[in-house]
């Protein structure tokens, strides 16, 4: 099963992601070794199975798994006091591939990206089954060597995802339109609301509440993020500046041709997104069910579509 | 049960709401007549037990679920063909009251809007627990009579509703806020998504799914919301349009103070939601749980939550 992966695996950071991965590849046996700056952390992650504390082996990978500000330095440590193949984890790619420039080994490095995460963070929210199905991209850049680029898509696979693979170019422009554009606009929506009074609140109904979950995540984290996909994010808010200039035109003169043209739009933007899994939109079937909020209502319906064998 | 719900309730207009509400008050063995413009809603309400055609009754109650650009012609023919209170399920009070300044029986009127629906619409998306729980804005206006909106109070409470009670500008500006706000700002999300390349919509993940689920709504629908509460909603978009030019300038200058600063009120924001079924926020456990993607996992886990008394 762990064929392809270059062992053992070194995993450099044990948060939420390092510690998943570490968890998904020790269901297939793969040796995995950890690191962190944080000892609590690496004790936590190691306790739960993800891999043993780093001892100074030379590993035949290393994925570093450190927030985005770090991804560039230790890429660039990696490759210089290892022999492995190097990958990342982080959200963008361009950027920290400017900082590698010159490194020796930039060869062995391929950026990679899992679109797997959750609000919370560090090693006690990981999961083995955080990428099942999910989109992982595999980014080589120009002078990454094929061997390389097939061990870190081996990885992935044998973390159960599916593999997406982009330039680092287009990879920040997909994630600037798929991540970092809905983040902040639901952030936008979000701060809207924090000083708003408590009887206009408590009309909340479902749809504010999925806008704006995201707007929760980690703003220290986000603020990196962000400023590491620049270039692409600032493009993409100034489309929907301009967008919006149109929009408040049209609320505030009563035209209602280009408000149409707006709403369809974005009607056409929710059929775009492709099925649960990544990759081609498949045929997917909405059924409705209306539930009583009674308790175990849920339960009583999951259980019949599960008996049903339909994938929920 | 029906205590201070004037009998019969006509309910004119039999798509979601309007069905939803006479299988609700039926429960409660509430006489209920039904009108419609389409033969088609009205048969199909009529045969899934919201109630029975009207055939010229005098009603106690009329309740106006129609869309929007016809709410207010429609509340004005019930005042002056009946002697019965009058209320609507709109989602703005504000441009309605207007066109009815000068209407007899302008005091028998009460506004309302309860904070439930779907992406779909039509009497066979409705059902009887739609209103269970979720907020239902009371909203009588300056020459209001107490009697209509103790009367129009009773009426949501039966259909299970939590009552909020605003005047017409109030509700407004919060569902500006709540509710059309987020509308818009999902749809320019999604419609930054239509024209984009498949392999950059492959990396979609749960978070732009979430906030883009809205967008989906029907978009002649959502004309009419936005138009009828145009003076609240452009005024809101203008404030996050300069937001926006804020943040655009955050990202490019890479000045971080004001992008954290934005991210953290986002966060702030997300937090001043109130609890499920409206009114305050009440105390609540997030409970993480990692389930791998296979059939009948929810249905365990949602199981195991009702044996155990947790309302989800």
């Amino acid at each position: 099963m762990a064929e392809g992966v270059p062992q053992p695996v070194l995993i450099v950071g044990t948060g939420l992601l390092g510690t998943s991965l570490g968890l998904a590849l020790r269901r297939h046996g793969v040796e995995v070794l950890l690191t962190d700056r944080d000892d609590e952390h690496l004790r936590t992650a190691s306790s739960l199975g993800a891999g043993r504390p780093h001892a100074g082996e030379p590993p035949g990978l290393v994925v570093v798994a450190v927030p985005p500000d770090h991804v560039g330095p230790e890429v660039a440590r990696a490759l210089v006091e290892t022999d492995a193949v190097v990958t990342d984890v982080g959200s963008v790619k361009t950027a920290p591939l400017r900082a590698l420039e010159g490194v020796r080994g930039i060869e062995r490095y391929v950026g990679s990206h899992p679109m797997a995460g959750s609000e919370r963070s560090g090693p006690l929210a990981a999961s083995p089954t955080l990428f099942d199905g999910r989109p992982w991209a595999v980014v080589p850049h120009e002078t990454s060597d094929p061997a390389a680029t097939e061990a870190v898509t081996a990885l992935a696979r044998l973390a159960g995802a599916s593999i997406v693979r982009l330039s680092p170019e287009e990879h920040d422009l997909a994630v600037a339109r798929t991540s970092h554009l809905p983040h902040l606009l639901a952030v936008l929506v979000a701060g809207r609301l924090a000083d708003a009074p408590a009887e206009h609140l408590a009309l909340s109904g479902q749809g504010v509440r999925d806008v704006t979950r995201v707007a929760g995540g980690d703003p220290g984290l986000w603020e990196q993020i962000v400023s590491g996909n620049a270039p692409a994010v600032a493009g993409l808010l100034t489309q929907v500046r301009d967008q919006m200039d149109v929009l408040i035109a049209a609320v505030t003169s009563g035209d209602r041709g280009p408000l149409g043209e707006i709403l369809e739009q974005g009607v056409a933007g929710t059929l775009a997104i492709p099925g649960k899994h990544g990759g081609p939109s498949r045929p997917t079937a909405s059924v409705f069910v209306s539930l009583p909020d009674h308790p175990g209502e849920l339960a009583r319906l999951f259980a019949d579509a599960g008996a049903s064998e339909v994938n929920i």
